[in-house]
């Protein structure tokens, strides 16, 4: 069956998470329904990263094997079955298909991927009511120049253990290519780009910045924090609702296959959650 | 009394508009009653921005007069005081009381202001489910140049009827001081600042920059409609949730009482309603 790439959008408040779980409204399931519903037939939908319960996304790509005559539907009226998915996935205007297109050869939107990029916002000071569902709330000042040191610190190819919820078996090493804060008036804003995310790990990686920033956690030991085999004590987890999936990366097109098939053998131990 | 000046922010969604309304969720209504539990009799509140049902803020000032002790409290401990009335207001955390000062002498939230401004957004292209609250959706592109030239060409001081909701004997002479579109990848932004405006007179002047951009409405037609005595069919109306009141301008504290006297002599031939 051919294959379509799916780029997304949505706002998590609404939903239980990415992944389906029966009797919850969740992102792959509503998802899956749409498609399902325009292919008359059952359709099953890969994402890049599994967001959690209230995380939101405006860079999330998908992937889903559909047949031959909605393809050509795709091919011919991208644009037009982007809106009807949208529609019919989410009438309220939650979830978002932006874009739809046939994937290029080899193309997995899970395993073909190189990099997840995240955003985590903070109001610091009086609280915003226009950014209370997609910013978390600090009502006293944070030491940016002391958060920007620690994530600069935490930066690298490392063992994120003490950062990530505990899985039998699944490693927890990954590379953390940028993690940044910028500062807009009382808006704080971090970036984070790496191969992959374990699960909660941008959470709990935002939160020793905050920690650092509020003074109750030096800089020396958020990044002693790296050589905790398990999650401490000291590590905190930032609320779900100021986390955003803004855009995931890709290899070339010739890259696509050699890279999931690279990915695909490291399954086994390492488990790609967010 | 001593009065206080109140500086808020609210998310309009909720509300049925700034002024009280028996029966409704109104701005005022939720921060009367919050200001006289804590004052324990009656207060008013009178604001600089009476914004219409759904309409945003970041920075409106609002002024009451309240009993000595309230304001000694206000005076001692203005941020447990503003944290408390948002409490008491919005549990939901959709109005925010972000500073509680006592008022300077002459000091009058709505006859002392000489400018309010306020910023329309827009999206563009396909939809942004984390921007369907604060912002309108218009799926095809525009020519923003062109919206630039029509802002450009509608500021100054000019009767501005044709954008006006007609009011017996108001009138509707109107400063506009500035009106520009700053574009950051798919979201336009209108900024809007004037003496005052008049009844949905931004949401009109927005939506005429919108039909230029569209190519439905030439630029001469746009500025033929300041010729207009009252509102045209050509003149039509963005949605409420895209709009929000940014600040509101005072003169120097030496100058707030003789501001507020100029603004209440011209009271009864002009009612400052946005």
């Amino acid at each position: 069956m051919p294959r379509l790439r799916l780029d997304l959008a949505y706002d998590g408040g609404g939903f239980a998470g990415w992944a389906a779980q029966p009797g919850l409204r969740t992102c792959q399931g509503e998802l899956e329904r749409a498609l399902s519903t325009v292919a008359r037939e059952a359709i099953r939908v890969t994402v890049a990263g599994r967001t959690d319960a209230g995380v939101h996304a405006s860079g999330q790509v998908a992937h889903a094997d559909v047949p031959d005559a909605l393809a050509a539907d795709a091919g011919r009226r991208p644009e037009r079955l982007a809106h009807r998915l949208s529609r019919l996935a989410a009438p309220e205007g939650d979830l978002v298909v932006r874009g739809v297109s046939i994937a290029p050869p080899g193309f997995d939107a899970r395993f073909s991927a190189t990099s997840r990029s995240y955003r985590y916002r903070i109001v610091t000071g009086p609280a915003d009511p226009l950014e209370r569902r997609t910013a978390a709330h600090v009502p006293h000042g944070l030491d940016v120049e002391a958060m920007r040191r620690a994530a600069a610190a935490l930066v690298g190819l490392r063992d994120f253990a003490a950062f990530c919820r505990p899985r039998e078996g699944a490693t927890t090493i990954r590379e953390l290519r940028e993690f940044s804060w910028a500062q807009h008036g009382q808006l704080l804003t971090a970036s984070l780009t790496a191969d992959a995310f374990c699960h909660s790990m941008v959470r709990a990686l935002v939160a020793a910045c905050v920690r650092v920033g509020e003074g109750r956690l030096g800089l020396a030991q958020a990044v002693a924090l790296l050589d905790e085999r398990r999650r401490s004590p000291l590590t905190g987890l930032m609320p779900a609702h100021g986390l955003t999936l803004v855009g995931v990366g890709y290899p070339p097109d010739e890259g696509l296959a050699q890279q999931a098939e690279r990915a695909r053998a490291r399954r086994s131990a390492s488990d790609l959650e967010e």
